[in-house]
Parts: structure tokens; C-alpha cells; sequence
């Protein structure tokens, strides 16, 4: 993904009206922006209006500085959620994760290779088992062990480490601590968590257990954003693989270890291209 | 699936002990019998085992109707369920059907290339709906409209039609009706279900429906054995379909059939095919 | 795909230059059309723009009759090939089978139901065998033997009929002749076929045998659009199933069917609803 | 995979004849061996036996070093083909690489967390640029650069560290260059190869950039043994994942990097649990 040219993507949702497409191409084109790429899609039941543009900045004659001021009239006018983005701002992310290292592992070795258009401030985790995976990739790494006492203390130091380093993402990488709502709520759908199973199947605990206890034929992973209601967010990627009777509950958490790590890295990469838009607990993702 | 020869099918659960598959080769092999093909299961697990064999019948020494005789005293001593089928004898089916007709139709067409190792025997419906797919295959067709003051008598109506034309299998073929647990317990693992959905999620009423709210990225099909706990019963088959923002309901229903159909054609056929052994509610299948 | 309103779907590609999505969009507008789809690709390597708009006619102010008149400037000044179709405009479909007739079969049940926005002139055939399907659907059949002596005179045959019929769309339904340069250039990327293989693997003759004797794990089937070189035509769809040394080829063969139903069902959607555009020997398929 | 008890696998093929599997299960039973899993296929075209047997050490009469002995009378009279392992014998493996390391970092990845019944006995490239992976496991790593000339003497030199650490299976991870027939020969079915295209399609060099410009909708990656013939030795793993007009060549290479480390990860675990039989240039993979 080589962008030797600065490039912007715009973010946009609002109810539905005529005429929307025009305005916005020709908002971008009226000030030098020729447009690389163009998405939109309309929710006909919710009549609800979402787009992703993405334009060269070259010849644009809006500095960036101005875009808020000079979008705002027309967004007020839709009543329009959106967010603008430059190509060269790098997205902050943090890693939680537990005892389970491979979407960890997964999202260093990616990040390393230059699949993610992104900077690694830290990795938090409950134990200090992944450690020596941080060491190796040279990221930092701060031990949180969460109890029942301590989990608001601990959630407060977390969010001082976080806003300290103006961290915009937060990736669940097989974290098996629930955040509470008020650190949730400071981070609206930029918590992107991956789960173990086709949600909503086998949502809650020991999903491999549960499939395996059900006898199903296929497995799944499922990455959302974290709301409140646990496992009940905003999904933006699923896949899912094959199993047989032939595999034990072992062979289900190997398995399903290759799917964790696709569909987390899949998703992240969706969020960090912002080509994921939310409405309700459901997602538009531009692929 | 052209058989020449003639071959026999002999399906075996018991709980796991020493030198059972060499017991079990070994009495085909003394009576002549050579074995075409031979799949074993071990369920560490639940410590039982599973086989199906075939073999060749013609130079098989026991006639058929000693099997049942010849094999008793192993399968006593071994506590095993077991069934042997010989490969000229096809079972017969009735499909129940409701409005949606596009799972008969698929039955309907691959009987007509010679898929299925079956015979129809007829099609029950509780609509009329689906007469002209009956008419159009040359299959006797009969409505049973079910109402909750009816649906005892009209059971007992359709239970002495399958009984009279000594019907083996009943595939529901999206129909909408619950059977009752009396129903359900004459046809033991004998009653083959599609649901339109990756069971366990959505599992109920209008699942497609339950997809689309949810904003899932995948949909899912499932052929399960029909039993007293609605949706619950030994999966024998699931597949999926990836989906977006992009479809309507209506695009669900539409990608949906065709999983529908594939489904619950493969695993007609593993059940036709002897290839499906349950345990609790799970499935063993061999394919 | 009930389309209460009527729509009108424009597909254009030209040399990419800057505010094409603004100034085509803006024309759409001017003239009181609501866009209710807009999907545009740019080839950064070709450097070619590909856009597919639809919009609501409604309150369209330009007449259907006067749309090329209209367009014609835009058009002329960017080098563009264009088309427009109407939401009421059912293209007129021909079908072409030779002895395997399940792809007609899946084409035939789908246009009972629906699916397609289109109607079927008549079936053509090398071979008497599918005339009851034609009769079962009541579709006129028309039977051409091809011979190396008479193809020159069948084909100029078949093309009567077509003209006859303002055929608009040729589906080779698993067609076994190859069509006359002659004949295809009279249906350029109107002509669509199945292959059954995963393209341009296993091209020409018996792709199953040659699958089964290379060992390969997977098998495909590709629908593309004929050119005068065979099996290298623009592809449309792919799919694929996975297989295993317990397949024989006859399990290839019943395998494969199922694929190549899906495949070319979903490539002739596509094409019906003018989803596909050519560029060389490469497609953009906005699904 | 813990496995606690001694357990020993047969993997056995020979031309097809009456009472194979009673015979083979009826030796080890007499010989206190408890089967954990036995797996057969008959190739009814080819007349060939294929088998593999895992059975359980703890009372086996048989020492290992006698197996051979017991085995050859039966195996003399079926003409077989046999190898039997030992499950505490870890294969010694070697893995060659050239620059693109993505596969060898998933080798290494896996077999630390355990996945692999083997160990790896050293790295070799024709580039130093792998090196810092080498490190980082703790693997030794040995750089051959290879010219036209050089190419016959660093391949001795290869193949004296091969013989020098015992090493059983050679793993081609991304290894851009050819071997010599001599080099192969040496290694029967014991050199795994990673092709980035779905085989036959694509072989030889630059396979994205041949997919690319063909168009297709889907691309694929083969894991397979090495022969003399390039891009032409047995089969043992497919995978293939979708693609469309949107992804750019460099798109593909990093969407077929996923597919590359799950293919050849799979193949090499078949390889290394002993699933894999070879015929031709075919494979049963008892999976």
C-alpha cells in the first residue's frame, strides 16, 4: 500500500435525500480534489445514506486545518456522522491480551511486514506471559493484573497509559477480561475485539467447548467492535472452517486459532483504511 | 454411483474396547466377504467407537436373512446398536413441504438424474402449493392443512400413509409445521430437517430475519435428525454463504435457497448412503 | 427484486481523468434523477474509470428516447463506451444446451421463481434430449444437429431465429460446440458459458478426467463471456469445492454439476442486471 | 496432540487383493497392538490398497527393532510399499528460503507453540535477508548463494549438513530456486514445495502477476512434493481464497501470503503426522 501521494478518506453517514452523491463529488471537485475511490450504499429500510471517498490531496485547496469548517455546513444540513482522515496520520493503537498470544503474535508479525497503516504504542496485558513476544518486537509492555478489587483502579491506570499516548484503537487480541462501561464509553467504536465463535453462536465463555459439546460441522471467529453488551457489538468481519468428527476439542482451539488470526487482522486493516461505518449494531464495511 | 455387484452396509457403535475392527474384518473375511470400504471412529472422549464397513456380497458365504442371527452374538457381547443394509435394498422417502418449494424441487431433480440410492413413495404438504412440482415428477401428493384443533387426527392420517407405503425416511423440505413428540419417536434419526440457519444461532422462527437485525457477515444452513427439542437435534450437515451490507432480507432468502438446497442434498445422501451414525446429539459422518 | 419504481442503470468506461464521478453524478442531479446505487472502480494500472450508477426515474426530466442524444457530449469529450438500460427492459434470453442439461434445468427453475430479469426466447440444441425440459417450462425448443459439413448452415440458422426473436443474450448451458468467429462476433460479451473447470486450469476437453488424473485437492467452474479463442474469454464468476482421493470421477462429475449450476446462475445475474463491464480480457464486476 | 502413550503409525499401499484390512489388523491384534485409528482407500481404477493404521505401543509384544522383520513375509507377498514410525521419533526437518520469509515465520511460529511433532534442524538460504528469524528462534542458519555456476557444489555442500544432521524432510518455504535432479532424487516425497497458485494453473514463475492478468476471480496456493518435474510432483493441500477487480497486484501478494502460510502449514502437518501416501503423482491423504 505505497501512497506516494498524500491521499484523504471522508467518513460519512445521514438519513437519506436526493442528491447526496452529486453534492459531496462536487464539493471535493469544486476544490481540486480528483477522487481515487467512491462507496456508497443506502439502507433502503433505514433510510440511511453511507459513503467513503477517498481523494488525492495534491492539488485540493482546502488545508487540512480548514476541512471541519468548510464540510460543516453541509453536514448540518444532512444532520451527517462523519470523520476525515489524511493518508499520512497514523492511527495509535494498544493491544490488550491474556494468556493466548497468536492474534498477538499475528498483528506484530503483519505490523512488521507493513500490512498496517498504524503505530504500536503498547501492549497491555493481566499476565506477563506474552512479555517475551513484546521484548522481541520491540514494542513496551505493561502488566495489569485485574481482581475484583482492583479491576477500576487497574481500568484507571490503563486509560492514564492510553491518553498519555494518545492511543486511538484499542485491539482485543484474546483479552479475557470484560472492560467496564465507562472505559468502554471513552473509546466508541474504536475497540475492536475478536471472538472465538460464529456470533451469535456460542457468545459467553468457552465457545470451542460449545461447539464441540454441540456437535456443529463448522467453526467461526468473529471480530466487532465493543459496546456494553458483551459479544453483542457492531460485527465487521466473520469466517469460519470445516471441522469433523474426527477433531477433538484440541483440534477445534488449533483450528480456530488460524481463524482468530485472519479475521482480527482482516478487520483491523477494514478499521485502520476506515472502511467501517457503524450504525446501530450493525456495520457497513467498504472492502 | 453404478453398483454392478451387489454389497451390504453394516453400521456399528459400541463402547471402545481392544481388537474390534480386526474382529469385525475378520468375520466379513471368513465369510467371504471383501471389504470395499472401511471407516472407524474413536471417540477418546465418550470411549466409544464407531465403524462402517461395505463389502463385496458375492462371494459373501451368510445369506441376508442370517445377518441379523450370524452377528448377534458379537453385538451382545459388545453392547453395540447396528443396522445392516444391503445395497439393493432402497429406502423409501416422503417429503413434507410447505410453501417454499425449492428444497422438493432440488430432491425432486437430483432423484430425477438418479442421485439417491431412494425411492419417493409421496409428498405431504399442508398447502397445496406445491402440487404442480408433485404432478410435474409424477409423485402422489397429499394436503394435510393443520390447525391446532386438527393437527392430532391429521398426524395420525399421515402416519397411516407412511406406515401403508412402509415409508423409511422423512426429509421436511422447509416445512413449517412442529411435529409432535409422539410423531417424531415412530421415525428415530429417520426424520431429516433443514433449517435456514447455522444452528445453534437463529434457531426458531424467521432466521433469516434474525440474521439480518444481528448484521451477521455469513449465512448459514443446517440438516440436522429431527427430535423432541426443536432445533436441537444431531446435526448432519451445515454450510454457509458470506454476505454484506449490500443485501436486502430479500438477498438473504434468495442466497439462502441455495444453500438450503445443497444441504440438505448432502446430507439426504450421507443418510441414504449409510453414512451417518448419531450418538447423543452428535453426528459421526463418514463421508 | 420487486422494483415498484422505475429505474434506469447506466454502465461507462473511459481513460481515467479527474471529476469524472463528480461531473456524471451532477448530470444525474441536474436532470432530477435520485441516485440509488453508484459504484465506480478506477484500474491505477490501465488507467481506465469504470462506473455503474443507478437512479430512480420518477422525477427523471430526460425521456428514454432522448438519453444517447443527451450523453453524447460527456461521452464523446472522454472517449467513453457506454450503455443505459431501463429497470422495465427485460433483456431476451436464449439458451443453447447439448446433453447435460442441469445448468438449463437451475436457469429454468430460477426464472420460475423469478430470479432473473429476463425472458427466455427458446432453447437451442445439438441433441433431442433436453425437449422435455423445454416442454415442462413450455419454452420453444429448436433442434440443430451440428456436423462438420452443416455448421456453417446451422449456425446461419440459428441466427435467423435469433434475429427473429431480438435475442439479446446467448447462455451456453453447457453447450459441447464450439461457435463459428463469425456467429460470437455477433454477440460481443453477450454470449455467457460455463466452463467446468477452475479457469485456466484444466481448458478444453474432459476438465474433470484431466482434474481427476492430476490429483488436484480442488475443483472449480468458471462462467466467462465467449471470444473467439476458446475457454479465454473474460471471466465473469468462479467457484470451487474441495474433493479427495475418495472421489472418483463420477463424484467430480456429480460434484461438479452443483458448481457449475451456482456459477453460471450467479455470473448471468450479474449480467442481467448490468453488473459487468469489459476491459480487454478482464472484468469489473460490481456485485 | 499430548500423547501420553507410545503409539506407532503403519502407512501401507500395494496393489489390491481380498482380506488386506483383516489380515493387517488381525497381525497387530495378535500381537497385543490396540488400534487407535485405522484409515483405507481402495483406487478401484488403479487396483491399489492404500492404508494407514495407528495403534497403541503400551502392549504391543513386537519390539521396534523387530517390526520390520515381522512385517516383510505379508508385506513380501502383497508387494507392498511400507513405513512404520514410531510417535516419539520427531522427524528432523530442514527448511529452505529465499526472501520472502512470511512462511518460514509461520513454520517457526508453530512449532513453537507446538504444533509440529518435529524439530528443525537448521535454515537454509541463498540470502542472508531470513537471518534475523533465524535468530530470533534460535535456529541455526546457513546462506548459499547460488549462481549457474557455484550451483552444483553449494548443493553438495547442502547436502553434506543434510546427511550430517540426520535431516528427514526438506520444507521449501518460498525457496526461489530450482533443484538439480540429482538433489531431489535424494529426497522421495520428502521435500514439501509452497506454490502461490492453485496448480496446475500458474505454474512456473510469477504466478500473481500471471493471475492478475488473466483476470480471475479466485486465487490459490498448493503445497505438494518435489520431483524432477517443475511445479508437477504430487499434490498434498489446496486452498484458494476470492479476489476481485479491486485488488491490485500487490493485493494479491499479500492476500496470498494467508493462503501460502495456511497451505503449507497443513500439508506439513499431514506430512509429518504420516497421512500422506503417494502413487503416481497422486496422493491419499488420510486426514
Amino acid at each position: 500500500m505505497s501512497q506516494e501521494k498524500l491521499t484523504a478518506v471522508l467518513l460519512w453517514s445521514c438519513p437519506d435525500r436526493k442528491g447526496l452523491v452529486s453534492r459531496i463529488a462536487q464539493f471535493l471537485f469544486d476544490h481540486g480534489g480528483n477522487i481515487l475511490d467512491l462507496d456508497e450504499h443506502v439502507d433502503r429500510v433505514e433510510k440511511m445514506f453511507f459513503l467513503r471517498v477517498a481523494w488525492d490531496m495534491s492539488e485540493f485547496t482546502i488545508p487540512p486545518e480548514k476541512f471541519d469548517e468548510m464540510l460543516l455546513p453541509l453536514a448540518t444540513e444532512c444532520s451527517a456522522q462523519w470523520s476525515i482522515r489524511l493518508g499520512n496520520e497514523k492511527r495509535r493503537l494498544a493491544i490488550f491480551v491474556s494468556q493466548h498470544d497468536h492474534c498477538l503474535q499475528e498483528i506484530l508479525w503483519r505490523q512488521e511486514l507493513g500490512e498496517f497503516h498504524a503505530e504500536i504504542s503498547f501492549i497491555v496485558s493481566n499476565h506477563p506471559d506474552a512479555g517475551f513476544l513484546a521484548e522481541r518486537y520491540h514494542i513496551p509492555f505493561h502488566v495489569f493484573p485485574i481482581t475484583e478489587e482492583n479491576r477500576d483502579q487497574q481500568e484507571a491506570e490503563e486509560l492514564n497509559l492510553l491518553v498519555g499516548a494518545k492511543v486511538d484503537t484499542i485491539i482485543l487480541a484474546r483479552y479475557m477480561q470484560i472492560l467496564s462501561p465507562r472505559f468502554v464509553d471513552r473509546f466508541p467504536h474504536r475497540i475492536v475485539n475478536i471472538h472465538h465463535s460464529f456470533l451469535p453462536a456460542f457468545a459467553g465463555g468457552n465457545p470451542y467447548k460449545q461447539a464441540y459439546n454441540r456437535g456443529v460441522k463448522i467453526i467461526g471467529a468473529t471480530s466487532h467492535y465493543v459496546t456494553d453488551l458483551l459479544d453483542e457489538g457492531p460485527i465487521i468481519e466473520q469466517d469460519i472452517i470445516r471441522i469433523s468428527h474426527k477433531d477433538s476439542l484440541d483440534d477445534l482451539i488449533r483450528k480456530g486459532r488460524d481463524l482468530e488470526r485472519l479475521v482480527l487482522a482482516r478487520a483491523l486493516r477494514f478499521h485502520l483504511e476506515d472502511r467501517v461505518l457503524v450504525h446501530g449494531r450493525k456495520t457497513v464495511v467498504f472492502d
